[in-house]
């Protein structure tokens, strides 16, 4: 008998039929004799629905009162999904992210973790009951309500099969699992079979939205192994884990593509010490995750600092920049949206050289003109025009041959989001 | 400076543009200098809606996880309200039942305050901040979300006045107040200035929808004064108070209605001891609200037994009874639902004989016919059919003249409503 977290996102749960469909699933693994605790988003768009609706009383609503009313979807959802289980005749209880112990610190909107008090959780296990448990929501130690952060229930689950020591953590998506890249880009993307939390980690911080980062890093933390599988079919999805092999087969893991990407060029920096700093701590401070930078000589005496940021942040950017534009004396300041970022991702090239040659390489066959060039031990990253993404896209995936034995690679992939949130680079 | 408790209705708070309505007056006091705590209910039909979504899942919820959806309707509404003060420029802060320190025990559905540790609601009144508090809703000592039953938003305004040391709790409702008799039943009816919280208790326990019977119990209990008053304009209502006079000037206060009455016979019970108590016994077992009691001798050896029960609850009382109909050797159940209760109301009753004499005269003279009789020290109530209850109530409005001098009436009195809950009765 196993311990088992299950996750489902709120296009899962996003009808009654369909909460119908996760409490048989659900129950299927309960009557298999697990042990099964289940953590759940809102309902479809609720979420959505719900930053409307109080967007509609004030254009400019404290995170504490946003975050009451965004903690009713999950609280919902929940309850909706106990009493499908129920109905089924399969003993459930709900829990609130605060009942299950979801111990939360920092700002209402985007807090973290710090602790799972699993006793309530656990106690319902082991009466025999199937544990639902509320996403993307917590309390802190005063009892205000926190939520996560988009992708927030990710995390739950997997600090959920922390706490609970759980054998597996299945993610189940809208999706079969991961891919050496987002299949809509390049059709013949394969399916992996596994790969592990750094490159997890680095495709979806480069746009992959299979999985929340922060969801990947808690389970190399705790070396919870996350398993991505479709809620659509019983089939196998991608094993999220540690590195199983001890000779790689494969150099390069996956592709991701990030569209959700704009270049900001400071241009004109007077070439003083403090300079560069001052423009990332004030990003920084603002909250605004910076991606992608590069500082290049302009003539003498002058520097162009370029980085990139999401366009979420753009507004938020410009406003901070402005002053500090001015203060330091630079020239100007340059916005383009018009951007894409690709990132090739494989532990493999550790050992391997040669993996950034070939990227270029691929690009330069198709006459695709890199901006930006980012590295990091196993990740390469290139920012080009969004207009010849999926040019690129194909080229680098056919280039590495990547559609070859996808069952040997240790590899991943991505979507491409228009909500995509990069939660790692330099703040 | 005075502690103000508020309580607003859903219908108050059904839409943003009323929600700023109520931050507009709620400002207004507490820019007058008065420490503002308020109570809300859940947006317009939301709990109703809310009840419909979790039928969708299942007809049998359990009564936890209906809990656990119904409590988030009164999460976002008083989200939403602090949103629209703190958009106002007023400092406000809300806190769910559990947040707010009502703590409840009983079943999560009709559960009971046992105690309000009201600390956090006071440091923000002393820190400048306007509280706004969910009504209808609690946590248990495990931390399991209750709610009080429909009404219980009065009842948690009224248990936090009482737990603030409030100088008055407002109840903004849809009508201006107490008046001697439903206005659409009887248009003469008069408003009452004041109402002593017996006959507040006996017309809205008869009937009389504009305030819930716990709300007045609590507020008798812990000597809240209560002034119930219109959402929609300034001026005074009605307060609900201890006796006040030494003397009354009158001996009727109101009249209550309540149509949603079914009589039930129990035909031929035979005259043995125990034969009431067993019936009783069971329809209490069955939380049924039984009123109107009468034991009459149909024969020698056999009784009748007749009473009513709410509307709502004939189907749960038919099946309790019709096995113990078989049990005892009664010989049939009659139900009949075209009747109606009419009570006379007034605490002068108590010094002044006449009263019963006077009401069935009155019924007398319009050839109206009472099917049962029920009395306490300030109340006469009569089972009457349903088609005559709007004659009844005139006539009787009429024989003691009502509508006159009603400012010196310490009366009271009511609405006809499809969904009343008589709480008190025998059970």
């Amino acid at each position: 008998m196993a311990i088992i977290v299950q996750k489902y996102g709120g296009t899962s749960v996003g009808s009654v039929e369909r909460i119908y469909n996760v409490a048989r699933r659900v129950m299927a693994s309960a009557q298999a004799g697990h042990q099964v605790a289940v953590v759940v988003s809102a309902m479809g768009d609720t979420t959505d629905e719900l930053v409307s609706l109080v967007k509609s009383v004030s254009q400019n609503p404290s995170e504490r009162e946003m975050a009451m009313v965004l903690s009713t979807g999950e609280q919902i959802s929940i309850a909706l999904l106990a009493t499908a289980l129920q109905e089924l005749g399969c003993p459930a209880m709900s829990f609130t992210g605060a009942q299950a112990g979801v111990v939360t610190e920092g700002s209402p909107l985007s807090s973290r973790i710090i602790e799972f008090n699993a006793g309530r959780v656990k106690d319902a296990l082991q009466n025999g009951k199937v544990a639902i448990v509320a996403g993307f929501q917590g309390a802190d130690s005063n009892g205000e309500i926190n939520t996560l952060g988009r992708g927030g229930s990710d995390t739950t689950a997997v600090a959920l099969a922390a706490a609970l020591g759980a054998d597996t953590c299945e993610i189940y998506t809208d999706v079969d699992g991961v891919y050496t890249i987002d299949p809509r880009i390049v059709p013949e993307a394969a399916k992996l079979t596994e790969i592990t939390y750094d490159e997890m980690l680095e495709l979806a911080s480069m746009g992959a939205k299979v999985l929340h980062p922060r969801a990947v890093e808690c389970g190399k933390l705790h070396c919870v192994t996350i398993h991505v599988r479709s809620s659509f079919h019983g089939e196998e999805g991608t094993l999220v884990k540690g590195e199983s092999n001890l000779e790689r087969g494969t150099v390069i893991s996956g592709i991701a593509c990030d569209e959700n990407q704009v270049k900001i060029a400071v241009v004109g920096v007077p070439d003083k010490p403090g300079m560069a700093a001052r423009i990332f701590a004030a990003l920084g401070e603002a909250q605004i995750n910076v991606d992608l930078i590069v500082q290049s000589i302009r003539r003498e005496g002058e520097n162009d600092i370029l980085f990139t940021v999401p366009d979420d942040d753009l507004a938020k950017a410009r406003a901070t920049l402005e002053p500090i534009v001015a203060e330091i004396g630079a020239t100007e300041l340059c916005i383009q949206s018009d951007v894409a970022k690709i990132s090739v991702v494989g532990a493999g090239m550790v050992q391997h050289s040669g993996v950034a040659a070939g990227m270029f390489q691929a690009l330069a066959a198709e006459n695709i003109n890199i901006e930006i060039i980012s590295t990091s031990e196993i990740r390469i990253s290139c920012l080009i025009a969004q207009s010849r993404l999926q040019d690129a896209a194909r080229a680098i995936h056919q280039f590495f041959q990547m559609d070859k034995h996808p069952e040997k690679s240790n590899i991943a992939s991505c979507h491409t989001g228009r909500n995509n949130q990069v939660c790692r680079g330099i703040q």
